[in-house]
């Protein structure tokens, strides 16, 4: 069946996450409304992720197949067809044919994810929904030299939300942990292999933690070592979080054909 | 009496502009509601600009006055004090003591207000509050060539939306009409001494047009020539411009003293 492969941005702030809920206010459940105004089929969608509720993208994954017969479109077209039927706040930013075997979650070999912070004893009333105001002074290189301990392999359990004993793996690799800095505007990069739930808001918070001097870059390597996540800092806010982008590997990337 | 200047930001999508409204949905209806929590005599502002519907500020500029027995608190506590009284889409970003002769409206000796456009052919969610989405294609040289002829001094009554007869004079001028790139982001700077009504959203949405191709740069001379507003381009939507800053003399901004 011709498959297609979505790159989606939305604003997270109207919905429970992406993933399909029953009250209907994911992402995805939207999205799956718009194809099926296009398709009789119906399709389902298959993401590269999930993002929490409230969380934003700007480079979410997403593949879905159509039966041959229901297929008359040109693909340069698909977006903008999808599109006419989504609300302002979900854009698909291009929608490409792929090959039957890509998978937008298997074939993920890596994801880049962008946290924004507001460093000012005033927040910037266009950023209220976009980033986490921290109002107390940060530590820029107390926080640069915390960051580096999270780069390389690291068993994240400490790091994450998820049940104690759920997971069988709680070990990822950080290619990336970068802060930016523009003024007040702080932007945290930080790019992997794959993440735990809730990750990025821990390493985040923590990082903040050690800015404002309630902990030290040094710890960082006890608190992963502890495995326990009352030892890192609290998840950094949702709104803050934007998925930015998925890596594929060359060559299957979902270049037109 | 002592007579405070405050610098206001404030996302304008909540508000029918900045202006004192019967129906008090101006911004400085909120701002003085949040003074008179404060303030016995419940100070009126006098601000150095109006904006209209819709449009942002990050630069506002407004000073009031209190009767010196009603004056307790340090000027570095009212900013927050305020601050506390506002809803969080508009935040004092500092207030200070300024000699009584200060006045924000007459004192101002420049303005300058930025304008977003989003020019690609699928929107940007997470701006789509806060610029103008252009899909088609533009032609920045073109752009640039036109914002040229904006700058120095001009008779504006064809980028103006006041009844004719209503201005006895419509010469203002610019000091800078420049366009900056960052991808699908562009920024339309516009600096001047000072601005007619609904000015900026007229140069701005005559730029796009040239950018267009719908009309040529070298149209400019004699569209400000004919004072007429037909032959300019329509106004740009309020929600891509942003009062950015206001400029006073040297000696007279209201440095803290």
């Amino acid at each position: 069946m011709p498959k297609f492969k979505l790159t989606l941005a939305y604003d997270g702030a109207a919905y429970h996450g992406w993933q399909s809920q029953p009250s209907g206010r994911g992402v995805q459940d939207r999205v799956e409304a718009a194809l099926a105004r296009l398709f009789a089929s119906a399709p389902r969608l298959e993401s590269s992720s999930r993002t929490d509720a409230g969380v934003h993208a700007l480079g979410m994954v997403a593949h879905f197949e159509v039966p041959p017969q229901e297929y008359r479109m040109a693909a340069r077209r698909l977006a903008l067809a999808i599109n006419s039927g989504l609300p302002d706040d979900i854009r698909v930013r291009s929608a490409v044919r792929v090959p039957a075997g890509f998978h937008a979650r298997f074939d993920a070999c890596g994801k880049q994810y962008r946290y924004l912070i507001w460093n000012h004893p005033v927040m910037h009333p266009l950023l209220r929904h976009r980033a986490w105001h921290v109002p107390q002074a940060l530590d820029l290189t107390a926080m640069r030299a915390a960051a580096a301990h999270f780069t390389g392999r690291n068993d994240f359990l400490a790091f994450t939300s998820s049940c104690p004993g759920v997971l069988t793996d709680s070990e990822r690799t950080l290619t990336r942990c970068e802060i930016q800095r523009r003024g007040p505007e702080w932007t945290i990069v930080i790019e992997g292999d794959a993440f735990l739930y809730k990750m990025c808001r821990a390493i985040v918070g923590t990082l903040v933690h050690v800015g404002r001097g309630l902990s030290a870059p040094g710890d960082i390597p006890a608190i992963l070592a502890s495995r326990d996540r009352r030892a890192a800092g609290t998840n950094a806010p949702a709104h803050g979080l934007v998925l930015w982008k998925v890596n594929y590997p060359r060559g299957n990337r979902g270049e037109p054909h």
